[in-house]
């Protein structure tokens, strides 16, 4: 399969992402975006009054449209799929993977992913966090060794992250919460091959346990016994990026001097998932200082990373 | 005279000052923005396309009248006349004075003036800037005691630099640099009392000196020997309000963190003065981030500060 190899790769479609590849593709860089704009959580809002320019009151389902208009008109490229694993190849550059297995090179990343992760509203879920209750295998998984272990989650995100849990578990389980699976063809492939067990459920209404996870309670009225927890709705979120990237997190949000700079070399970060206060005009803000600092690295400095 | 009392007074009314506004005033905050737009740098640039959510490219006159009318529908009142003075009241207020000589008082200020100061353009300005040209004569006029120093500006900003210049030297002349004096009523009836000479010059095309600035060169081919320049092009720019207000500068921005605090309890500041890269989208956000600082001080710890 031949690999797409792209100047930036940003991750994450909401106006973070979307303002900071306005930026990179104006300055000639070959960008592509992989999200889909209307999982953002700019598409839901159903009134926006403080973005500065639009004095009507708009929705944030017209504001994305011309957001993703905006970034065509530059030769943006948009996959509305998900990265659901990343890393930094030893030649400086950086491999990513979509839910569909296909693979790019970048030259730098720009992590705009939104709130870190999601969560689930589960009753008892913040309670348990950290005691039972994870949000990432990369950070988490050790812990759960050789113990019954669920995952929760509809689409590839879910899929993808009970995988990797058989790197320290086999008893894994995926439960559906309420939903119906929506897995790739490729990660169906792969979950087939595991193992891995695969419930549609009704939907969990409640996580109980004293000092740690133990049960969860299903709205049908049925129960199963856990020994841990992934919380794996949605895309994959900042926090498993920051760690397969070894970006530093502070309270589960990457930091970033206010150039968007990650500390680490060519991995850029922008918006909510940085612990922007979750207004689009920070977001926008943030995009572009992130694609200015990328921008400088690739032309300013020049660099020619031979991809490899 | 009575004097005006507002929550927030932002000093500025380009895409940062703005932004700040529709945002305290929309937090139910009492907000007065000094600054005409009309002199902003948005409200001249010609064609924008890389602020998010204008996919069509947009004139700057176009963007800043939509940025008023937005303020002005939440209740933000816009004054569009110049600071020219500031200062820290003992009870943690600010008191503010335009060029008509009225007060204003605020529990807090976001300063938003753009770019630090306007250059003349004039030939070896910067190079013999520090070097007897200065921009600020709060900040320098000290190192003029007793000098012949001349003022180069058309306006109310050029007047009371000059007026400010008697405390250092009897010896001022205001220069209009090409341009027709534009005063106040009120700073006319200050400079006629100062003994300020004022002079409808041809434009300066250079200034001449070996180590220091010596003699200007006008357009008509007069010249004048002098011993000190000022600038005071435009309005007075954040340099001098820093100075006033005791701020840190770093390279002749205002030093801020990401949410906008300069350090000083009450005195926020976003945009170009604080050395972001000018750009609409960083201004929009920095603008953002200070107003949310304003709001958290104001309203989230809930300090009531007793008007003088």
């Amino acid at each position: 399969m031949e690999t797409q190899r792209h100047d930036v790769a940003i991750v994450g479609c909401g106006p973070a992402g979307l303002s900071a590849a306005i930026y990179t593709s104006r300055a000639g860089l070959n960008t592509v975006i992989f999200g889909d704009h209307t999982k953002s959580s700019l598409y839901k809002s159903h009134a926006i009054a403080n973005y500065f320019g639009f004095p009507e009151t708009v929705t944030g389902y017209y504001l994305a449209r011309r957001g993703v208009k905006q970034a065509k008109n530059f030769g943006v490229k948009i996959i509305p799929d998900e990265i659901i694993d990343i890393h930094t190849n030893h030649n400086g550059s950086f491999a990513l993977e979509d839910s569909r297995k296909k693979h790019y090179i970048a030259r730098t990343v720009i992590i705009a992913t939104g709130q870190s992760y999601a969560l689930s509203g589960i009753k008892n879920e913040r309670e348990l966090t950290g005691k039972g209750v994870s949000y990432c295998v990369v950070c988490d998984g050790f812990f759960f060794k050789n113990k019954k272990v669920v995952v929760i989650g509809d689409g590839n995100y879910a899929g993808e992250e009970a995988v990797r849990l058989l790197n320290y578990t086999k008893d894994v389980t995926i439960l559906s919460h309420g939903k119906e699976f929506n897995f790739s063809k490729e990660i169906k492939k792969d979950l087939k091959a595991s193992g891995i067990k695969i419930l549609e459920t009704a939907r969990i209404k409640e996580i109980t346990g004293k000092s740690r996870a133990e049960t969860l309670l299903f709205a049908d009225g049925t129960e199963i016994k856990v020994q841990g927890v992934f919380m794996a709705i949605g895309s994959a979120g900042a926090t498993a990026f920051a760690k397969k990237l070894g970006l530093e997190m502070v309270n589960n949000y990457i930091k970033v001097d206010m150039d968007g700079n990650t500390g680490q070399k060519g991995v850029f970060a922008a918006g909510d998932c940085t612990g922007s206060p979750a207004q689009i005009a920070t977001c926008v803000g943030s995009g572009c200082n992130a694609a200015l600092s990328a921008i400088n690295l690739l032309k300013g400095t020049r660099i020619y990373i031979q991809y490899n």
